[in-house]
């Protein structure tokens, strides 16, 4: 799955520490023109995604992907980022996913992290919406990084995604906004999923509502962020469906 | 949901048992062509279908579609079908989707039919396949049909899904075939689901394996009965995610 250019195989084989500790990495999409002689230029809100979101701190190594297929080992120092090697992964998506899901109640977002794993997301963002009735305890994001780890290794990703802590769905909103940001909603016009993917170039976010729906202000204060409405069909899906469908939707559209 | 021409609204609110009943109406995929003066002349495999595979006698009500978003309520007489009346559905799939999934272990299966069927499929077919593990009582059976029912009712759908009976694998490719009969396959080189999706017009028939993938003997019978062996992705899902992801791509295809 992961092969480091520079290691021969028989390392590979027998570095299954080092593999196990570089698929823990967390991922972001940068664009082609960022990488400059051997350092990623991070914009500022790159910065804050890294150091804010993701909380790495100086030294720390991250991958860096191009939306193209080409993958980095970096570094991250002040504003910029080293790049450590060049990185050969085979299933691994080609663009950057991250998923922000309304919290279901019960144990219904178990499944949702690993059915979205395996799929090939990047980045999961529960979030705490205003009909979300659950309030996870610390233990839940440990078991939540568990089960994507487990299901990472058992569909042969290179990588295990990144599952961030419980915010409210206003702050994740705007910490997660990009260029193709959705957020998918039930009732009302907008047009189907399927028909805003064919311009995905390297990162794309997409937001799941919780059982009985989004508020109007919350779909009100994403559009304010950039958000686009979406639809995932005419019949009315539950929460822990959601979220399936629309990475079942996008992982085909990258899939090269 | 379901209306139909001829009845007045405050019939169809008071008359609940009778769209009741009509909600658990098969559904065949007929061609435009087959209707005529008000019959429908049913195919050798239709008739086959729908006397031998869903246990219909003479008389007993079905739903036929033609693909295009048309649908009757029609009745079995010989080697045709009567219209009874047109029907105007707003929350089902134009076309036939037919999903065989080889039986996951434990209760996995449960949450396939939820999914499917929230996600619009038209018929279930539970198969039992060289690796499955699961032989199910008639209990099962029951099960799986109440909660296509729950599902059908709380994703607003018209119509609820057939539930057959478990019969194994190769009784069902030929019981299933048709134009577009595909069977997703996690090894090899095969195209992705989504590159030959553009071309379905009433019908799909659609397989997905149990946990260890199907055998190779198994592949080469669907094969010589007219399935295409297609991918969902470079990632190994599990026998409980993938025809949730095969129907995700399925539906949003068709979806108008």
């Amino acid at each position: 799955m992961l092969s480091v250019p520079g290691l021969d195989n028989r390392y590979l084989q027998q570095g299954n520490n080092l593999l196990r500790k570089m698929s823990q990495l967390q991922r972001i999409a940068i664009a082609p023109s960022q990488l400059q002689q051997g350092q990623i230029l991070l914009t500022k809100e790159q910065q804050h995604y890294l150091r804010r979101v993701l909380r790495l701190r100086e030294g720390d190594r991250f991958i860096a992907m191009d939306g193209k297929g080409k993958w980095w080992l970096a570094q991250l120092a002040g504003e910029q980022a080293r790049v450590l090697e060049a990185l050969l992964v085979e299933t691994e998506l080609p663009v950057s996913i991250t998923l922000m899901v309304a919290l279901p109640k019960g144990n219904g977002f178990d499944e949702v992290v690993r059915c979205c794993t395996e799929l090939g997301v990047t980045c999961i963002a529960p979030v705490l919406s205003d009909r979300t009735l659950l309030h996870p305890s610390p233990q839940k994001l440990e078991r939540w990084r568990r089960i994507a780890a487990e299901a990472a290794e058992q569909s042969e990703r290179s990588f295990v995604p990144t599952i961030l802590e419980p915010v409210t769905f206003n702050t994740a909103v705007t910490a997660n906004q990009t260029i193709h940001s959705y957020i998918c909603e039930a009732r009302g016009e907008y047009p189907h999923l399927k028909k805003v993917l064919n311009s995905i170039s390297d990162e794309i976010v997409i937001a799941t509502g919780p059982e009985g729906g989004w508020t109007t202000q919350e779909i009100e204060n994403a559009i304010a962020f950039g958000f686009q409405p979406v639809s995932l069909g005419r019949r009315i899906l539950r929460a822990v469906t959601a979220p399936v469908v629309a990475l079942s939707l996008i992982t085909a559209a990258c899939e090269v």
